[in-house]
């Protein structure tokens, strides 16, 4: 089994420390983030990164002082330590207008064909996706919505399939959502949307996943099918716990689920991911990739509060998904 | 001003009764259907109708005996006696496989282009609109779901605008619904989806749309623009109270709302409609329309129990909506 992508062997790494029996670690230095990285803001988490020219270039949820959340973009050269723009990103519309966001929250970015893409958590009405490109980090062209409210957890492929573009996302409601499953949609133009189906819905045996789910980091091509992390929550007398999983789907119909992790991966422990704005939050947001080395490093918010790294090794992650999976029913169908 | 359409000079009628002070008035045979109407079903109400050959056809939501709610056929002569199937409607999709919805209701109806769609609320992992044609009203053919969860009310124009399928529709949740705005989407093909705009929101310096609107009968195209009833919710200690208004839509960007009732047209007063099933309900679905006359017929869910019909005349309704206008924030824009 193999990543289907290219070689980048400067992502962030470190080998997995001696005695860890889980197939995935976390960064030493963890967090690689902390409260009020800018003048103007508090907090920066639930981030995406892509990589860009000799290093790699980021879209940051940003909560400023006034509490509101925003998107920046930042930049690094070892993809660990970011320099991250105070000011958020002002947005234009295809007809050149200012297209400003009310608020903006929990981006994921991805190239495809060469132009970066951005999904976000937008104002529409109501809580909705945003949908954007930049081709240089310096201007940014907002597109149009692609759903109607309510809605979050946008994700895009890195690429198209059987030629549309396919976006995951997690119907919502205007609060904190008490439920959520996994959606996908696809698009000949990345306006117009249809064909959707579910793919993946909240529960499972285990408690961990129980409240809802949605997708986390741009999928990973492999051979055994497209490799998504994804966050679950599961509620308690004192609020939500996100943790995150991981799912494998089939490469032609991404809409089937193959495997899918009976047990979080990954779930708060840490002081920075259990304590914070928002205690008990593992959200991941993006996955640096390398082909040759099978190396994933995982950019994912803690606490609302902190960025941090988590480290896989794909054929080792990838046999573990396959045989700790458990399946609910509509997952491996083409439900609609 | 006069309406864009057809002369349908068999519409239901009744005149205006001599005293009535108001611009919409009720059948005097009200309610047109009542409890236990064919032997499977317990109420038929929320429902649609079209001209079809010499009379009328319509999609009936009829609550089963088992308490869930289906859709069915029904034919009329004279657009208020009717005869309703006993069974649910069967769905095949465009391959010709079965493609049956767990639950249907609150179906809308419209000839397009010598066509007969209908856009109904469906499960797809929660509540979302289901699409379908029928061209002889014996086979039905399911088409893909316009949107994701969670929506209800959607109501496709009668005829494409700028050459694009326009679809208005509530987004919603998984339960009652506390909230909901009505939204406009296009589409080129009825599959895809895209450019949505916040038509209108709930609200308003009166109470009787302060929790949600959603739109109503299919728009009937005059010379001052769309007309639209869309039906509004007061909350209240114990329940929703719904009522109904109209508004005026801009022809070109219907998107851009010219002028909306400020108080409401038709409020729960009636038997009828202050007890059913679910008590103060009026829910219209449906409106046929006269373009010699200025006619209206309106159908109207009564108490989640009942059809009931009421009359407008298209002169009279359309000076009193632009004489009792209120328009909130965002509703004369292309909100996106």
């Amino acid at each position: 089994m193999s990543i289907n992508g290219k070689s980048l062997k400067n992502i962030p790494w470190q080998d997995k420390p001696l005695g860890c029996n889980s197939v995935i670690w976390r960064h030493k230095g963890n967090p690689i983030i902390v409260w009020n990285p800018t003048p103007k803001t508090a907090r920066i988490y639930n981030s995406s990164v892509v990589p860009w020219n000799s290093g790699f270039a980021g879209i940051f949820r940003a909560d400023h002082k006034d509490g509101k959340a925003q998107i920046h973009v930042g930049f690094s050269s070892d993809g660990v330590n970011w320099n991250i723009e105070d000011e958020p990103i002002v947005w234009h519309d295809e007809d050149g207008n200012l297209y400003q966001p009310n608020y903006s929250y929990d981006p994921r970015i991805v190239e495809l064909e060469g132009i970066y893409y951005i999904v976000w958590c937008t104002d529409f009405g109501g809580a909705s996706l945003g949908l954007g490109v930049t081709k240089n980090f310096k201007q940014f062209t907002r597109l149009e919505n692609p759903f109607i409210p309510f809605n979050r957890n946008g994700v895009l492929f890195p690429r198209k399939v059987n030629g549309k573009y396919l976006l995951l996302s997690r119907p919502s409601d205007t609060g904190h959502t008490p439920f959520g499953d996994i959606f996908i949609s696809e698009s000949p133009d990345l306006v117009h949307w249809g064909r959707h189906r579910r793919v993946m819905q909240k529960g499972g045996s285990g408690w961990w996943q129980s409240v809802k789910i949605g997708a986390g980091a741009v999928p990973i091509e492999t051979t055994e099918g497209w490799l998504l992390f994804y966050h679950g929550v599961s509620g308690t007398c004192n609020g939500f716990v996100y943790s995150f999983g991981a799912a494998i789907l089939d490469i032609e119909i991404p809409s089937k689920v193959l495997y899918r992790t009976r047990d979080y991966l990954l779930t708060p422990e840490m002081s920075y991911e259990t304590s914070g704005f928002v205690p008990n939050v593992v959200f991941p947001c993006a996955a640096l990739h390398d082909s040759e080395t099978g190396r994933i490093a995982i950019y994912y918010g803690a606490a609302d509060t902190y960025s941090a790294l988590a480290y896989a090794k794909e054929d080792e992650l990838i046999n573990f998904i396959k045989s700790n999976s458990e399946l609910l029913p509509g997952d491996a169908e083409e439900y609609r």
